[in-house]
């Protein structure tokens, strides 16, 4: 926790000196350009999205005064280099999935998702209500960032496989592309797993580098052309049940904004969460017509599947046991979604079955 | 459509004479108050903070440089006058449930809650994606508004009753307190509907002018005290299943704001809205708990209830058909929910069923 001490004494002393020097703070006249760098190809559906809808919001509300210049994967460093990137002051922000820096800090995992995990609202509800923001900034210091959700991808589907998946022994020896928590979980269960970044998922899965592949839901995927390769597709899925997708500035940089200013990028990014959900949630239904319509198999796991899921997902997670952030940021994050997880059932998961019942639905 | 009509030129008018007669936008050196008014009394829990978020938000992403006064209901107008404030240009904007409003257009329902109709998540899929932004802001044309969803109470509960609830018959000449479509479903079923704002409920429930009501949810009702009053607490409820709050701008106030002013209100708005449908959804569960330990009995209505509110509210949606936007934004509505909730149920119903199967939810 060395470089934790060193960057809040740092800030400390910034105020310190800002305050005592200047008779006016130094950002009050500044117009700025902030550089973004993404985990996201350029275009990529939904998760380049949202960073364009936070960049390009943040230039707006500011009416230029803090213009946000987006790089998108390989524009200026590679699609996992953006975190290294903006802790080294390389950029002055990433728009990612924190999930990628698992190796950095696994407490990272509880902001994208983790196995068995939080839904988007349950997510929401912790980010601001339950201590989840908090915790996110707590674990930003040690590594000179602050952060924001901004973006969120929804329930991901399960997957693409060549052939149908009948029990879990199916997974032994797969190779299969899935990030985080859930891969590693994934990996308990027999598979090779690998991590690639998006915008290299078509390419691996054509040349058979991979058997299979999760992405993000029917939309995104079928973006992404993997219905020209599989024809097997999964659609509830135990590895990310509501992907939280993040925004995360240099700390020195982010202190020297006004407050105006720090109070646009918050805000910008939680309004990006927000909008990029809605997208994903909003184009899945239809995209998956036209999966089906062009003759891929939609199915379910077998729950024989989804009880060794549950088991190697405990296993991964209990594995950073002793970490005392990653335990208070699970201590939380499991509080939290089972409160959350029960008032959901009784108003809108009873609403939803009376409506169906009801209306036909 | 005369008033329209004059507001689409007025508005046009405007724009070209800043363009040919000044050199700079005339907002360009603006420091600006907007007074906003509410229909909550101050401090009404969740609905009055999620009018505060937003002003307060607005406030100081642009610096100060546009400030918003907020009147809660009672300082400035009553909490059913904020509408007329706003369009007749006595306030500048007002936060509330645009449904209070359904006597100046039935469409209005729609952008707070219909009976059956959305959850919070389809709710957004439609406003960002499915074009009912849009139609929120053709109906806000019609009356000189510029409206923005901020705020989401969540799923409501079914409300407060003297009694349990048997049947359908239960319903006849009970004096009861619920406000938009889903109160004239109400009223179809039998029951002598009002509709009163929140900071007269308890009154009326006290003093015996109404046998029951509903408000919210677990955590506002308990804190407007409804416990101490009845003892019978139905959670689901078919009338507001995601109800959206509303901060419109007068039209003509709107048009005269500088492009960033205009964007960090609608982003304000936007950032609002997840904001308290998280703050909502967050406290519920410990709240219901607390009601429940203090002996408040907790139900569900039987199906016979729920098909009989399905004929009700049906009834009642349909009287408005043949009002060509009315038509519109049911038909735009209805189209987006089917397809929303197709998704929703296929990934996050499925998955949610599976968690708290494999881990016992």
């Amino acid at each position: 926790m060395d470089r934790r001490s060193f960057l809040k004494n740092s800030a400390l002393g910034g105020t310190a000196a800002a305050a005592t020097t200047l008779a006016a703070p130094a950002y009050a006249a500044g117009h700025r350009t902030l550089t973004m760098v993404t985990s996201w190809g350029r275009g990529l559906a939904g998760v380049h999205d949202a960073a364009q809808r936070a960049a390009d919001t943040i230039t707006a509300m500011s009416d230029g005064t803090l213009t946000v210049d987006l790089k998108a994967a390989g524009e200026l460093v590679g699609a996992f280099e953006s975190f290294d990137a903006v802790t080294s002051g390389q950029a002055d922000m990433y728009h990612a999935a924190d999930y990628y820096f698992v190796g950095q800090h696994p407490g990272y995992a509880f902001f994208t998702s983790v196995p068995f995990g939080m839904s988007p609202q349950e997510l929401m509800n912790w980010y601001y209500h339950g201590g989840g923001h908090d915790l996110h900034t707590e674990l930003g210091e040690i590594f000179g960032l602050k952060s924001f959700l901004a973006g969120n991808t929804g329930p991901q589907a399960g997957g693409w496989f060549a052939k149908e998946i009948t029990g879990p022994e199916d997974f032994q020896g797969l190779k299969f592309r899935m990030p985080g928590l859930g891969g590693q979980a994934l990996g308990n269960m027999g598979a090779s797993v690998q991590n690639l970044p998006g915008a290299e998922v078509y390419q691996a899965l054509a040349s058979g580098a991979i058997d299979g592949t999760e992405w993000i839901g029917p939309w995104a995927d079928e973006k992404a052309g993997f219905q020209e390769i599989t024809k097997f597709y999964y659609t509830a899925g135990m590895h990310e049940p509501g992907a939280g997708l993040s925004l995360a500035t240099n700390l020195d940089v982010f202190n020297e904004l006004s407050p105006a200013h720090q109070k646009i990028i918050e805000i910008a990014a939680g309004e990006a969460h927000q909008w990029n959900l809605a997208q994903f949630m909003n184009s899945n239904g239809a995209a998956l017509q036209r999966l089906q319509a062009g003759g891929v198999k939609v199915l379910e796991f077998p729950d024989s599947v989804w009880d060794a899921m549950g088991t190697a997902a405990m296993e991964t997670m209990d594995q950073y046991n002793g970490d005392e952030l990653y335990d208070k940021i699970r201590a939380s994050y499991n509080t939290s979604m089972a409160e959350s997880s029960s008032w959901i059932s009784q108003s809108e998961g009873a609403y939803r079955a009376q409506r169906d019942r009801v209306m036909g639905g």
